[in-house]
């Protein structure tokens, strides 16, 4: 055996970060891994949220927005999450949804590269990445297009009336990650911009967006970031674009002067001009509560233990599932690798299925990956042997086949 | 004396929607005259935000999609604010913030008018909306263009190049109410769309859109909704139009088959195109919570009340404040009102401050207006003679001359 689960409890007994699972809320009976769709709520968002909701809105009304600091609650929880990230003080805000954010993005990349009209990206990317650059070729009349290539012809297709070439970092499938560093010299070299998407990234793999020399990024804050249900979404400009770029929506918080009620926009300086309305506070609390946890972790820290929990998922796939028509769908290579596992198999759906029966979350993606997260901070080392201990039990008893789990429930 | 202090508060003991106000918290101490900045919060939010802070989202994780309905919340909250605003089932949604929305609208008002390039608005339009305007006109680098004018120049500017009218309903300064029926026949007589800006409108006056055949509007949720700081916003797209408008900001949430990650953008059917990223869930539990206590209350009683509560306010200010310096610059007219009032003062962000420091909460707004907003589901007939009896003895004994109210904080 690979692995006996009496060692991996000694793991877990030994492990530096085994304390930050006793700062998770586990729901208790499930081993929970679906931490890279949404998070698990660390235990001390819900007292700042029972500050913010019982206090602060209550008692302080419309003073809060100065008196709690709130105006700058974008600004404040975006450097924090730019730890996180490799991004400078400065350089990294919380506005929108991931989507609204790319779209903003990706509008003020094509003002910055105006002799160019072309978006890359790859086949892989995750399809709301595409569906934003799509309704933004669609707007602009015949302007601006669409390049859609597989992963391997990104070189090739680097033309040169390239505007940005935008990828998600790690595949929301298969959990393959780009080389960043490599990825952004090249869109570089052909005069590209670059574009990140981290939402599978942020808080599951060490990114340093300054090293790579990145210009652009987004990112989910309720994935690994754990931030809650529809969390807001981080975005990031390199300091020395900064000045050169407009926010396409230009909102009143993103003016220069916001309460002198001017009648003509004048962006603020840096990152602050890319925010529009009003800061959704309650929400970055949540968030700010959670990427404090994290960044008490560490990304390092974080990033050892998850290639040890993927590894081990992976090498006890291979043994307790070995003839059930179960394979590993991620890069064996860690350094290829984010923080899931991705395993393929014909009735992937009712393998989630069967598998969530036995209180394991993971999650499938058409048309055949059943995903599973390690999510440093709160998951075990014994929780993957149990998963796999499943998924192995669900396979060779056929619970998989079972015919409830034929009708497809759209999102677990 | 026009009423005495004794005679308000038999008027709220009298008063049908007296109950309301113990079904929010106001601050010990406090006669709070903001909520069209920012509202009170309701009681029932903070059972309600218990349950999914501590609740659905630890224990349900992921499966609170589908299991607490979260995916839904954007459409089953809007169609609660829908009947504040004379709209039908699947006329509005919420989502991101005011600005986003109005950019989205703008939009998409242009796409559906392709004849046509100029917006137009009025001078005395919310600085966003005009910011939004000029953001859309920048990018469309000579495509579009924005026409601002006086209030009683547009039925000239009203040209056969303009694509929409775009005004607030009620004046964020003096509160003056536009005619929403008159005005969007005129609009409609001249081909353009009609899209109002309801922020100061929704849950303050009685609005009907329908009756109106208004095609556009976006609603503020944190004013007069009670949705707590920087909560979602809310947009409306008439039946007869939605199908013809596209969302420049095409997410994956808008997306006819969200789950099956097809690469290429298709819209949903109707409003819900409208949404691009996932549902702020939280801020939604909290908006929504907040709207059904003023659907309780119904929109034409909250009216009648907040008509008494101004008028008896104008009257009042006339009467003890007399040769002050103070005089009214809304409406008189209640029919040309919202629900706030702006007092004109010389020193008037010194007058605010000195009311401040008496306990009672309004704003001000450049260059010398000091708004009270009269809320009628949290504001007493009491309240309202408190409030002026303290504004004519802060500038009889002329506390808003205090050097000390000189320097300018931007919000209060």
């Amino acid at each position: 055996m690979t692995v006996t689960r009496a060692e991996c409890v000694a793991l877990d007994a030994a492990d530096p970060l085994g304390r930050f699972r006793d700062l998770f809320h586990l729901p208790a009976g499930m081993i929970y891994m679906d931490g890279n769709s949404m998070g698990a709520q660390p235990l001390q968002t819900r007292a700042r949220m029972r500050a913010i909701v019982e206090e602060e809105w209550p008692e302080h009304l419309v003073t809060g927005w100065l008196a709690d600091n709130w105006m700058d609650s974008p600004r404040r929880c975006g450097d924090l999450v730019a730890q996180l990230v490799g991004a400078a003080v400065g350089e990294v805000v919380i506005a929108d949804s991931t989507s609204v954010c790319l779209f903003k993005l990706l509008s003020a990349a094509l003002q910055l590269r105006p002799d160019r009209n072309v978006i890359l990206t790859d086949t892989a990317n995750f399809p709301t990445d595409l569906y934003v650059a799509q309704g933004l070729v669609a707007a602009s009349a015949g302007g601006v297009s669409l390049r859609i290539v597989p992963t391997e012809q990104i070189p090739e297709a680097l033309t040169d009336d390239v505007a940005v070439l935008m990828l998600t970092h790690v595949d929301y499938r298969t959990a393959f990650m780009h080389d960043m560093d490599a990825v952004t010299k090249a869109a570089h070299a052909a005069g590209a911009l670059m574009l990140w998407d981290l939402s599978h990234s942020t808080g599951a793999v060490e990114v340093d967006l300054g090293r790579a020399g990145a210009d652009l990024a987004v990112g989910c804050g309720y994935k690994y970031l754990n931030g809650g249900p529809g969390a807001p979404a981080f975005l990031y400009i390199a300091a020395q674009h900064q000045e050169h770029m407009q926010n396409v929506i230009a909102g009143w918080l993103g003016h220069a002067s916001p309460f002198t009620f001017e009648q003509t926009y004048a962006p603020a300086p840096g990152i602050a001009r890319m925010v529009s309305g009003s800061p959704p506070v309650m929400a970055i609390v949540a968030l700010q509560s959670a990427v404090e946890v994290t960044l008490d972790a560490g990304m390092s820290a974080l990033r050892r233990k998850s290639v040890e929990l993927t590894d081990l998922f992976i090498a006890l796939v291979d043994e307790l599932c070995e003839g059930t028509g179960a394979e590993i769908a991620s890069p064996r290579n860690s350094a290829l690798r984010g923080s899931h596992v991705a395993v393929r198999h014909e009735y992937g759906y009712g393998v989630v299925r069967a598998m969530a029966e036995r209180g394991v979350i993971g999650d499938f993606r058409d048309p055949d990956i059943a995903r599973f997260a390690m999510t440093p901070l709160y998951t075990s080392y014994a929780d993957v042997f149990d998963a796999v201990a499943h998924l192995a039990a669900v396979l060779h008893a056929g619970e998989h086949l079972d015919p409830a789990h034929r009708v497809r429930n759209a999102i677990t």
